[in-house]
C-alpha cells in the first residue's frame, strides 16, 4: 500500500500540517524538523505531491540545475546552454547556486525533491552529500562523483592537464608549476593535476604544485600568486582555470615579468567569453556544447525511464586553444 | 462565478484536454492554438492551476527571472544575486534566458503564467511585449519599460553617460565617440547616450554616435570597431558596456593605437568579474547589490499585496571606477 502523509507524520513524530509545510517549504521550520520529516519520507519511500502532480499531468516539466555560482563564466555558459536545450524540450530550469556551501546545497536538494522537479543536473563543489543517494529522482552529475548510480559527465581532465604541460614545455618552459584548485578525493578534476605530473615525469622535469582554493577571493588569490612568483622563478604556469590564469598574467605584469617571454601561462576552460574577449590566453577548451547536450540528453533518458541503462562515466575530449601566452 | 476550464475551452473553440495541455505545456501545440487559449484565459480572467496551487498551500514559492543571457557577466552577477536573496526568503528561481528573441520571451512568459509562479523579475531586451500587461501577476522590471503598472528599477543611466564623457574629457580626450547599443524608444538605457551628449554639448564638443547592437557576435563587433577606428581618429571612446570596451581595447592594440596614450576608453557596468580580472578598465559601476535587493524587495511586496502602492521608477546611483584606460 502506498504511504500517506499521515504515515510520514506518525513516523516523524510531527503533525500532518508540519509534514505538509516541509513538503511545500512553507513557513518557518527548524532544520531538525525538516531532517526528521525527510528521513521518514525516505524510509517510507513517500513521493510528495503525487496528487498535485497528477492533477497537472504526468510531469512537472521542471529541472533543478545546481552549480556553485553562475558568476563564474564557465558555469554561466554551461547553465545558459543547459537552459536553452531544456527549453527546446519543453522544460524549465530551477536555478540553484550552491555557493560551495554544503548546507545551502542540502537545503536546495530538499526543496527540489519536495517541490516536484522531474530531475536534477548537479555540478556543485561539495563532495559527498548523502542526500543525492536518498531519493529516487533522476540525477546526472557534472565533473563530480555523487553516488554509484548517478552517471558523471566530464571532459578529459587528465588529457587536458597533459596537453597544458606539453604546450608550456613546447613553448620553451622548463620549470613548470601548476596552480590547481583544492584536490578533493573522488573529484574528476584531479585528473588535470595527474596529467600535468605525468607529462613532466616523462620529460624528467620536476613538478611544483600550488593549491589556490576555488573559494578564495580574487584579492587573496592575487596576494598568494604574488608571493609565489616572487619566491620561485617559474618559466611556465598551468592554471587549472582561466580566471586564475588572468590573475597570474596580471600579477606578472605588476612584477615586470614579461608574458610570454619570461613566463608562459596556460589556462583551463576556454569559455566563449574568454575566447572572445581574452583571445591572447592559451587555454584548454572544455567542449561546453557537447557537455551540456550530453547532460540534458542523459537526464531526459532517465526521466523517461528511471531504470534505463547508462554508463557510470562519460568523458568528452578537450583541445588546446593557442593564444600568445604560451 | 469563477470561470472554469470548460469555459476557456468553449471560448477558444478547442477541447478541454487541449486547454489543459496548454496550461501544463504538455505535448506538441501550435503557436496558434496556444495564442487562442491564452487569449480566452485572459478574456475570462481565468487563473490556471488554482486547484493544484491551493493543494500545495497559498504560494508556489517560485519566481520567474527573465534576462537576455546569463553568459553576459552583468546578467550572470545580477541573476546570481537575485537567486541568493530569493533563496534566503524561501523562494526558488526559474531561469529564463530570452536570448533577445521576442518569441522565446513570449513562450516563457506563457509557460510561467500557466505554471504557477508567484511573480516575475524581467529585464530582457525585447521591448513592447504585450503579454506583460495581460496577466495579473506581480512583475518588477529592470531597466526597461513594460507597462504603466509595472515598476522599473534602473541605475542612473543619464548620470552614468555624463560621468563617462567627463572622465574621458578630464583625462585629456577631445574627440569623444560613444559605442552604444541599439537605441530603442522607451528604454532607460538611452539615458547613457543622452548623458554623454549633454556633457559634450556643455563643453562645446561634437558627439559621434556609433551603434553596436547587443546581439552582434564578438567577431562582427570586432570588424565594426576595426573599421571605425581606422576611419575616425577618436582620442576617447565611451562603450556602453564593458565587453565592448574590452573589444575596443583589443582592436586598438591590434592597430598599434596605445591605450590610454592615444585612445582613452571607458566602459559601463563594472561587474565583479571585470573589476577583479580586468582592473585596468575605467568603467561606470552599476550598483548590482542594491539593484538586486530592490528588485527582490519590491517584488515580494507585490506578492504579499498585489495592490500595494509602488513608485513607477526607482533610480539608483552609479559611480566611476578608475582604472588606467582613462
Amino acid at each position: 500500500m502506498k504511504p500517506k502523509l499521515n504515515d510520514v507524520a506518525q513516523l516523524a513524530g510531527v503533525s500532518v500540517t508540519t509534514v505538509s509545510r516541509v513538503i511545500n517549504n512553507h513557513g518557518y521550520l527548524s532544520q531538525q524538523t525538516k531532517d526528521k520529516v525527510f528521513a521518514a519520507m525516505h524510509e517510507l519511500h513517500y513521493q510528495p505531491n503525487n496528487m498535485a502532480r497528477s492533477l497537472q499531468g504526468k510531469n512537472t516539466q521542471l529541472i533543478g540545475v545546481i552549480f556553485s555560482d553562475i558568476r563564474n563564466p564557465f558555469f554561466g555558459e554551461l547553465v545558459s546552454r543547459i537552459e536553452k536545450l531544456l527549453f527546446a524540450k519543453n522544460y524549465k530550469v530551477i536555478l540553484c547556486n550552491s555557493a560551495d556551501d554544503p548546507q545551502k546545497e542540502r537545503d536546495y536538494l530538499q526543496m527540489l525533491m519536495a517541490n516536484q522537479v522531474d530531475g536534477i543536473i548537479a555540478g556543485a563543489h561539495n563532495l559527498g552529500i548523502e542526500e543525492y543517494q536518498q531519493y529516487g529522482l533522476p540525477i546526472i552529475s557534472f565533473d563530480r562523483y555523487l553516488s554509484d548510480n548517478i552517471p558523471i559527465v566530464s571532459s578529459d581532465n587528465y588529457h587536458g592537464g597533459y596537453l597544458a604541460a606539453q604546450a608550456l614545455h613546447q613553448a620553451g618552459a622548463k620549470d613548470i608549476a601548476i596552480f590547481s584548485g583544492k584536490n578533493q578525493p573522488g573529484s574528476p578534476t584531479n585528473g588535470r593535476l595527474e596529467g600535468y605530473k605525468d607529462y613532466l615525469k616523462e620529460k624528467n622535469l620536476i613538478s611544483h604544485v600550488h593549491e589556490l582554493p576555488f573559494e578564495l577571493s580574487p584579492a587573496l588569490k592575487t596576494m598568494e600568486i604574488k608571493s609565489i612568483l616572487k619566491q620561485a622563478h617559474y618559466d611556465g604556469i598551468f592554471c587549472s582555470d582561466d580566471l586564475n590564469a588572468m590573475l597570474t598574467i596580471s600579477v606578472a605584469r605588476q612584477l615586470n615579468i614579461s608574458v610570454p617571454e619570461d613566463l608562459k601561462v596556460v589556462g583551463y576552460d576556454g569559455t566563449e567569453i574568454i575566447r572572445n574577449y581574452s583571445p591572447e590566453l592559451t587555454t584548454i577548451e572544455q567542449p561546453l556544447a557537447d557537455i551540456s547536450t550530453l547532460l540534458v540528453s542523459l537526464l531526459l533518458q532517465r526521466v523517461a525511464d528511471a531504470n534505463c541503462d547508462l554508463e557510470k562515466e562519460y568523458v568528452l575530449p578537450v583541445k588546446l586553444v593557442k593564444g600568445i601566452t604560451a
